[in-house]
């Protein structure tokens, strides 16, 4: 990150954290007034510029679902330095957004069209009692989870497939077809931590893939049952969508041409 | 923990998290509108019992501080199983508290006289930018500190010291002897964790220390002049308190002979 001032028209790509429980979700909604992200970023970044800025991220995510690494762009309508962005827009934001960092990007970078995956992480808490500090941060699950048999399950999921079964009847994506790159399940003491990695998510694909690995952890699935409902391609068939509060957006990986730093993960809720 | 219902009378310890930007602390402010984590417990375990119940804890706990074991105990005035004892007060408890166990203890067990120690975490944020997902749950730290400096330094202060250097002037002690057992620093990624147990704590002695250590680990404090500070009795000379909501009660200790069961830390802020 440099101090230079950019040529005002410059693409700049920005790293956001932030804790979902307090917006309706990252998407403006405009004539309405809840708060969600993209109004308070734009907002902020507005008050840097002296006129208004609009963003585009790599995964508009739903009220309540978290993020540690979400990447937006915008193209800077005034020559500031990127350090500028960073801090000016910090100290226009709640508490609950923060700008971790600020790149300049080429002209072809797009934040949701370059990506070529993203990573989230969906945070389980399995005890008998929930917990008071993680509260709106982790999902709490009562029956005790075997994640073992989650994480052999999850790997039916893997590769290129037809997610018609975990995508919610609002999606208006023209295809199902979506390739999981990596799934992971293992406990950490209290905590059943599921990862995932895709070229991209369908509308509730990540929190109806947890759904089903709960399922799997209850015994309530078998892992023939959830290849069948893989096959099923029919959403009716489905257990039900994880709650939104244990999903977090950890990571966006773009090409490598545009040079954008690796971030180390910030600190979220383990134990 | 047994369903078994209790002859009325017998007295109940229960273990107790809660997250301390939602009070006024522990301690019950008698006319005063404030929240506190003493009148919500009272106020449910009220409603379990159909009268009114007095708590007394281990460690009171000041504005913003969090507790993951808590302990506290009350003398049951009607017959309840501990089971009705958790289940009903945490029905009865915003999501910001949550009764982990109830066990019943003999006549003797005093949650605050019986205790051998007490342990504290104060977790530290740090980094170049605050975090959005643990915002009110570290203390953040912009400058980089040298965690293992700060272990060094940390030692000094164990054994029976008089802690007058570190207590707030309005701490109401006899005396500012007490009783370091183990002092403890780490770096886990942008989190440095300190960890503290003592027999028991001075008012504000928990984030005193904190306080003073985060000044070695910015090196604006050598563990020469952390000694002559310990030696002066003086809180004047003293580095800031450290903030609130950094800092962790995780534990308290009692005679084996009061058998109760050791808990597994909760999920917290951790990376």
């Amino acid at each position: 990150m440099s101090s230079a001032v950019l040529p005002s028209g410059q693409r700049v790509a920005l790293v956001i954290e932030y804790d979902g429980a307090s917006f309706h979700g990252w998407q403006l909604q405009t004539g309405s007034a809840v708060r969600t992200v993209q109004a308070e970023l734009e907002n902020a970044l507005g008050l840097v510029a002296g006129q208004p800025v609009r963003l585009i991220c790599a995964g508009r995510t739903d009220t309540g679902v978290h993020a540690t690494h979400q990447v937006a762009h915008f193209d800077a309508p005034v020559s500031r330095s990127t350090r500028s962005w960073l801090l000016g827009s910090n100290r226009n934001l709640p508490d609950s957004i923060v700008v971790r960092g600020a790149h300049v990007v080429p002209a072809d970078f797009h934040a949701r069209f370059s990506a070529l995956s993203r990573r989230y992480l969906y945070l389980i808490h399995n005890s008998p009692v929930a917990s008071a500090i993680a509260v709106n941060r982790v999902a709490w699950v009562r029956p005790e989870l075997n994640a073992g048999a989650m994480h052999d399950a999850a790997q039916i999921l893997l590769g290129e497939q037809d997610f018609s079964s975990f995508r919610a009847a609002a999606c208006q994506s023209a295809t199902a077809l979506r390739c999981l790159h990596n799934m992971e399940v293992r406990r950490q003491g209290e905590l059943v931590l599921i990862e995932m990695q895709a070229n991209a998510f369908l509308y509730h694909m990540a929190r109806n893939i947890a759904g089903a690995l709960i399922a799997v952890g209850r015994g309530l699935l078998t892992s023939a049952d959830l290849a069948e409902l893989l096959q099923a391609r029919d959403r009716r068939l489905a257990p039900d969508t994880a709650a939104a509060h244990g999903l977090y957006l950890t990571g966006v990986t773009y090409p490598k041409n545009f040079d954008l730093p690796v971030y180390s993960p910030g600190p979220i809720i383990l134990q």
